[in-house]
């Protein structure tokens, strides 16, 4: 008689969550990286390395790559997601990770995954907000894939250029840095809200009247257009090469502020406290928390999709930048102070890394 | 009464097939492009743009960038796929890709789509066939993004190096050249059939007997091995560069030779006509044709997956190659002769550009 063998070990993926599962990749894939012209590899928002023959004078320059998928049913959902938005968004959040190496990106390749109920027009319009969001940020789309696959998929990776000199980590911040970061904060999460608030709007219709509710976007059109058709902030990055400031260090806003500080801080190698009070939110974050019966607070921690930049900066050279590209909303501090949230009554509490998370 | 809304238009997707909707992406995103250093976009194996700084020495150096995706239920099935070796396969058709350039691979980006039912295990055993790959063929992942998906998709892009004038294109064939391949073509399609042989067995079992039947590869390692893990030639790439030799015109056998000889006629510009008792075939290959009552010849033609070169080169330049790291399946000939097959008879049939099709 045979015996029955050991059980594989079978530990569910959310056991470890998105950030688990890329460490664990960057753990298994460094030892048999070839890491000529490497000068960052996995785990800040793009890796970077030299390009250009040795020997070359001018400064040293690099390239730096990032990838990012946007999957149906876990990033979006078609029922209010027109594609066109889609396919611009697939883009924007590529190129918001390239501005986060304080670099400019050149090109990219998209690998898409159609699904059976999508037509040929639909892909069009992905294609053209693609394209749109490609001239908008000053980059060509150069490679592409497409296969069959159950649920609409887009995954992207960009390639951008810097002087090595330029470029900006998550690390690098000083205890004495002002924390900034560029437009609001938050209104993309609301945006979400509210266009949830729709879907369910038209869901309670249950197609039995002629005339289905339609959703209730009045008074939203700048939160939902944040959720849908993010900006990537290269204008900020052009504005600071032309001022000549580079920011200590330098991530962008995609979970949510809590989570992007704990990033900045290095795993505690520096602190950071954030002024509640300075916090930069639209009007619209603020009514859409009121009718949501919510706080704006948390969309602007815990909300994440607005692609803001999120630095730290020596105040002499904030003070070089033009003060209404930027809100200072906080410090960063030493690292005994945690990460923490002052509240206008002076006391401080900690802030958890949690932020918005698709796994 | 309001008028009905004309209905959207709705394509299916099938309607114009994978090479189809990459034409679309390619129309609806050339104009969007900003072409600065772009030597060659979407349309060959890999997209070629310069780096380097303007004005340096030494030759012109260019890096190469290519995508492909492996989907679940579309490229593989994980009942009889290992994920070690999954992992490893979505990282050597992106270096076979690269090697198609005449390129040698640098790094890596990685977008993995995991499904609920994947083990961290797994996505580990995913990872160290991903790494075993890097080591093989000399790159480095340095991104990678993981997100919630309902199938399994790994999306992998790879970057690639070669000095401007050393990149090979699918265009470049003259009249005279011959027509060859590296190693043996076909066995990958044998390979599969294997497989999905075994597959039918074990699924035959049903449950109902303890020992359900094991799949019958008895014979057919080879076959199966190059299935599961097909290897990518950098050898060659290697040793063209070392006798100093350049084909005159490359790509990768992915589809099947029928569809790759096509490629390489470039819409009709050149003709190609492969010799029908050319065709290197292994035994495994006859061996399997014979089992499953089909022929090899349709294993070689039309079966894909092989990850073999296709190329042209001169008569002359090929006598510096050794002998036994290629072999002559047909020539290079005049437009109006088409892609045709030369049967023992002499006579010739024209070559469909039907290969294998995922979409």
């Amino acid at each position: 008689m045979s015996e029955i063998p050991d059980a594989q070990p079978f530990t569910p993926v959310s056991d470890v969550g998105e950030f688990g599962l890329i460490d664990k990749m960057k753990a298994a894939l460094a030892d048999a990286a070839d890491a000529r012209d490497l000068v960052a590899g996995i785990g800040d928002d793009a890796a970077v390395y030299r390009v250009g023959a040795a020997g070359s004078d001018g400064p040293s320059r690099v390239h730096v790559i990032t990838t990012d998928a946007l999957v149906e049913g876990v990033h979006f959902d078609r029922t209010y997601v027109p594609l066109r938005a889609l396919g611009w968004k697939a883009i924007a959040v590529n190129v918001s990770d390239v501005a986060a190496m304080n670099a400019r990106p050149r090109f990219a390749t998209v690998a898409l995954g159609l699904p059976n109920n999508l037509s040929v027009e639909g892909a069009e319009a992905l294609y053209t907000g693609m394209a749109q969001a490609c001239e908008r940020y000053g980059l060509a789309v150069v490679g592409g894939d497409v296969t069959a696959s159950a649920r609409l998929t887009l995954s992207v990776t960009v390639v951008g250029e810097a002087e090595e000199r330029a470029v900006v980590y998550r690390r690098g911040a000083q205890p004495g840095d002002l924390l900034c970061v560029t437009g609001d904060l938050g209104s993309a999460a609301a945006g979400l809200r509210v266009l949830l608030a729709g879907k369910d709007r038209m869901t309670a219709g249950d197609g039995a009247a002629d005339d289905p509710p339609q959703p209730d976007l009045t008074g939203f059109a700048y939160a939902v257009e944040r959720q849908l058709m993010p900006q990537a902030r290269l204008d900020r990055i052009e504005a600071w090469a032309e001022a000549g400031v580079r920011p200590s260090s330098l991530i962008d806003v995609s979970d949510g502020l809590a989570s992007e500080a704990h990033h900045l801080s290095q795993a505690g190698t520096v602190g950071a406290v954030i002024d509640a009070g300075l916090l930069p939110v639209h009007v619209q974050t603020a009514l859409a928390a009121q009718r949501f019966d919510e706080r704006a607070e948390a969309f602007v921690l815990y909300g994440g999709e607005d692609y803001e930049l999120l630095f730290t900066i020596p105040e002499a050279e904030a003070s070089k930048l033009s003060p209404d590209t930027y809100a200072v909303v906080g410090q960063v501090v030493e690292p005994k102070e945690g990460v923490a949230l002052r509240l206008p009554d002076g006391n401080r509490v900690p802030l958890e890394a949690a932020g918005f998370r698709h796994v």
